[in-house]
């Protein structure tokens, strides 16, 4: 699983807390804890599947005596009516850790499957969809991994880890090629810079700085498609701003080598995913 | 603010450390420390606006230099380009804190701006727009927060405030009055019972059993109004699923009492709304 | 069990942590970790036990090689000498885990022995003995469950899930009508609200007002009574204040329908258990 | 104030987070914001006060509007109704604050309470009472805070700052000589060793193998004199069981050093501590 | 200050409470609560200063009242005796804080020097000093910025945020070409890819494949310096191993760019810093 | 092994989470999941080996399915070349948990190295070797730990578990005998206290007052000795200030107990352990 291990066990274990708090008192009041049970996770529209190894571990969490066992996998697209998963286990676990289990995964194929359409809307171009920082606040692993899980390709993981020069930095530094200049002596040989331009001219004092890509915003579509040539060999362009479904695909064509879209994680509508209880038997 | 502070804080802690990890590094590299700015907050499309404190909070914590002035309230409805809040401190910290304060408002004010749709398209008929369990994990409490911001209510906040009875449990436990009666004999006298009913039939032994709300999951039209007649002074009626913009008004001359709809927490578009700096100077 | 297995696991998790600090040097230096050992866990005065399953996650997180096998279950009523539980592993890591395991055992058992009593001497009476948030902080989901264990009932268990309007809330809204309308329209209609009531027009107000409960503070006994007649039917009575062994048969046949009791988790002098150790051997 | 501030802060979020949850229902929904307040804390029986800083922690975080200024010192001995300390700040904060500062302050004044009771009895025999770690998880800092405040003294803090020789280690040892042998081999020069005696043969095996202090357990009065006689000028004696107010006197008189006593944290009952609200006005 | 100012709050307090625990013993019972006192941080070897931030924080966590100056500021070099920082405040705080403050600045500024060394003696070769990830665990954003204090550049901060692909990487991948073909696949645009390489094949085939710069790993000087010489304007060359403070210069003139040398953190000798009380009186 | 396992866990968690972030993006796109390998941990220069259980904890968080077999015992004398241990399992854990087992086991066996040599150097004498608090923050029980592999012994863990009496204390108490009376007054009777001495009157006071050490710091030889000779019986005495590998031996035979020995943990450079990969399969 191309996830860090450890922190998605803090974010599960969070998620958990928050809504089991001091118990579930429906399920334990109800429920015989020896009562087993059988599980489906049905996936009700189309879409991308992304979050399965998430949901087991929030099953693990809640019980070890629950097993999950994955029918599709997690980048698969999948019909209405498709069996994501099949669980087998307490009917007290599987009940308790239902709804957190599918709020990820709902989130995270909803984000997954709004990706896989605009790689689809691009396809041929050979342009990357990129991700961005408009994540939610304390699932940023999770959904930027549900856009690759999409097709899509992730941006920056933090303030740290890259630089991006906005048009505020420039004019703090005093011109692109002074904040060029004073982030490249600073940061790791291994980390890259992109400047924010809004004109050609930016664009070419940005290449002149030695900028490694030009984040290309809002520009109209001959400036961007002009910007992405002089770039062309030199650096990396990036579209960003106002990119949707209708416009995606003409962006594409303008030459740049990526489109990153904000939505593809701030306004992506939940997969809708249920979980469908099969059988019941009191011994364990 | 109707939040508990030290969640709140909690809450803003892990979103900043998600986003700077081990520093800002274009920010550290490109902007003086001594560069002052100021800031404005401003609602680019129409909506509700929600977060307001949860933004303050984040700048708190990135600095306490940062002075954040709400022009606007959380709940006021906002009109495109309405400024929402003015911003006055260090360039530096202002710049470094934008992203995570914009992830909250825009998320936060989305789902009150969807919420307060679904409440003027019921206006007059009396029921409340409630949320559901389907939040953001890590987010609940204040998904739950911006749906009030919207005009709307709370549902239960997770599996320990209150009984929710559905298929699965109603099985287990034998039928409706067994785990009623289970339940109420188990639970705080303070803590209410809810119970699923997929019919007329499991609506009556529901509130024979003392239930002291029914939720009507996806039943029809005519069954719905029915349910709902016989439940009238003796349990509260709720309506779930199939509930959209265009069944919402109808659903909600049903005669139920409240409409509890998952897309106001999972699937609510993003409000646009973004920091625009205003002016700056070296002086302190 | 009915708790929360999250929450207890970071419960024990610092109680070991503050007990075991760096190092338990007595047993690391005098005991070989080869040395395997028998013990048992007795209960050396009459009382109900309570809190078997947080002593087996105490030598569970000490050691998974220790195997703890309940004689007893939490709710059972001991006889001096008898054996809750037998242990079985790793000598070092029961000597380790050993005083832990008693606090909350010893602790736990207290709280559902003195609960037991109160139930005995209302026993026919019909009401609820029910505890109070007046426990110990940090351990107030364990606490809850012993009073459970007693054979008691729980009250809310924090601010959060029920609404309690006191007399300062009362002056602070401008009576009761006013304070209960305000909650009730802001609250989820999933929860309750109690009123507290020093008098018998208090009572009529709040019935009027539709509180669910009524907290009869520290009233005489023939008030209570009538407070109890008036609201039969119409709201649940819970009385409070100055019950002890000697008063809570006479309130119980007040005709009110809960007795919530502070001391229960405030006062409870711990039961008498300790560990003996049975037998030992080198081999593993 | 003789605490860990660090350690303190934490202890009383982890309260304040188990009380307030996802919020104050009833304070945020009756009481206006705005509203200003004053309180007092009352001490309502006789008792030793303990816990005043703890109770001010728990206002500050709730908001640091709140000014406590306290009346007595935590040691101070108050008769029934003493103000222990004057409140000022929004009623809000002081309503939502209110039980777990109270929560804290009865039971740690109803350790020093039961402690300085044992200090008293056995006044003018020089001997120390000393607590246990039969402590409550979690709050063992606080609760040897008391007993100082009490006028007791502390025994180790946990398993890591001091060596204590029970029967089980002797026995896996090999006996006493090489159970402290061991010990004091790989210990910190800085580091005592208790061993604990059941008989006047084991008491000179400890004193011959050098033990700091002899743990007399469960003695005849006898025994215990004799073991205390030997032992003058070569090691610390500590008697430890069946010790309470009957027999404190007595076995203080044997000629020991110390009294340990687990009920001082184990048992000892809530001394009646309340909030009354003075004032009240609509001025900030 | 160029760090994360809440990852530096978690570490010190950290720190904290790993040395202070349940209170500092020696100050609480031996210096009055009421007593101020000065103090100066002094150097007392000469080397370059790095951490006093880091001590304010300490001293900040320990107590508000403290008052810390700085004379020196991160990156001066200082000489024996030079003063870096004066304290004002209760002597309490500062006798409590004193160790830990002096533990990451001995360290910090140990790591500084240690660095600086290296800057100075490849002086004029433009070469870059670099660290590595062999840090302390726990304190890596620490050390590598101690690293840039003392004149040194940082490479990737962890396994996160950088490609480099090693000897193991290259066999499981079969062979560098298609590692650096799936790395670059896969990873955001904003990231940058090293290859470590054993021999000139290995530069060529890397340097074909794309890769941003080449680790020479413990090259002889001829092909080091050929390997050099064919990445030259294509690619980063990076040397590592063996590199100390005999070989540094020489191998700083083999025309690569970066020489990256683990014993910076992992073996620089803590720099002799000590704290001096200058004055004390009784008043606050 | 002699360490506390909840704190070994959380030390390593931290450690790993710092290193892996959001996931070793190397290992994760240049490995198959399904690669198995064999590696072996190898010590390449002469030393004294400590950290292997922590290496195994290390990996057993990264991934439960790698097997480490240790090769040597922490507290072993290894030449260059020893085999510590061997490991088994997925390649991608292995490569991932790689870096940040070798920085605990360089540090650490470099510290148990150091003190070993001391050992050496004072063999014969009777002199303990021992740590002080100058450790790296967070890594103070691991520290400790190696120096007792190393054959050296701990000095208190913390300003917690005993009382040192510094110039400073001894000057805000008013002198050594009152602040000796107002420590021992207060602490638990476990407790020890050491005394600074700068002087023989300064010993003799501290001998009078009842200290338990006598710190001998930066005392010439001839007054080292004569402080010893005087304390002999009465006190232990640790020298400290100025020990290094020339002078130890002979500060050893001055007749003190101790040499305490900051440079131990602050100042012992790492040893050189590395890492092979010996095999490789594609077979689970």
């Amino acid at each position: 699983m191309l996830l860090s291990r450890l922190e998605l066990e803090e974010i599960v274990r969070r998620a958990l807390r928050e809504d089991i708090g001091t118990g579930d008192v429906t399920t334990l009041t109800t429920v015989s804890p020896k009562t087993q049970a059988q599980g489906r996770i049905v996936v009700k529209s189309a879409g991308v599947v992304a979050g399965l190894p998430v949901a087991e571990e929030v099953f693990r969490q809640v019980s070890p005596a629950v097993r999950m066992t994955s029918q599709l996998q997690d980048g698969d697209a999948a019909t209405p009516g498709a069996i994501a998963a099949l669980l087998q286990g307490p009917a007290q676990a599987i009940l308790t850790g239902e709804r957190v289990a599918l709020n990820f995964l709902q989130r995270l194929s909803g984000i997954a499957t709004l990706t896989a359409r605009f790689v689809a809307l691009t396809a041929g171009t050979g342009v990357r969809i990129a991700d961005t920082r408009k994540t939610t606040p304390g699932l940023r692993m999770l959904e930027k991994y549900a856009v690759r899980m999409g097709g899509g390709h992730n941006h920056r993981f933090g303030l740290y880890d890259a630089v991006m020069i906005k048009d505020n930095h420039i004019v703090a530094a005093g011109g692109i090629t002074a904040a060029v200049q004073r982030a490249r002596a600073a940061i790791p040989h291994t980390m890259t810079i992109t400047v924010e331009c809004e004109s050609l001219q930016q664009a070419l004092e940005a290449l002149e700085a030695g900028a490694d890509t030009l984040l290309l915003d809002n520009m109209d579509h001959e400036t961007r498609r002009e910007a992405a040539r002089l770039a062309k060999g030199r650096a990396l362009t990036e579209a960003s701003g106002g990119i949707n479904e209708e416009t995606a695909a003409q962006i594409a064509r303008s030459g740049v080598d990526i489109l990153s879209i904000g939505a593809l994680t701030h306004s992506a509508p939940a997969l809708d995913i249920s979980l469908d209880f099969v059988a019941r038997s009191e011994e364990p």
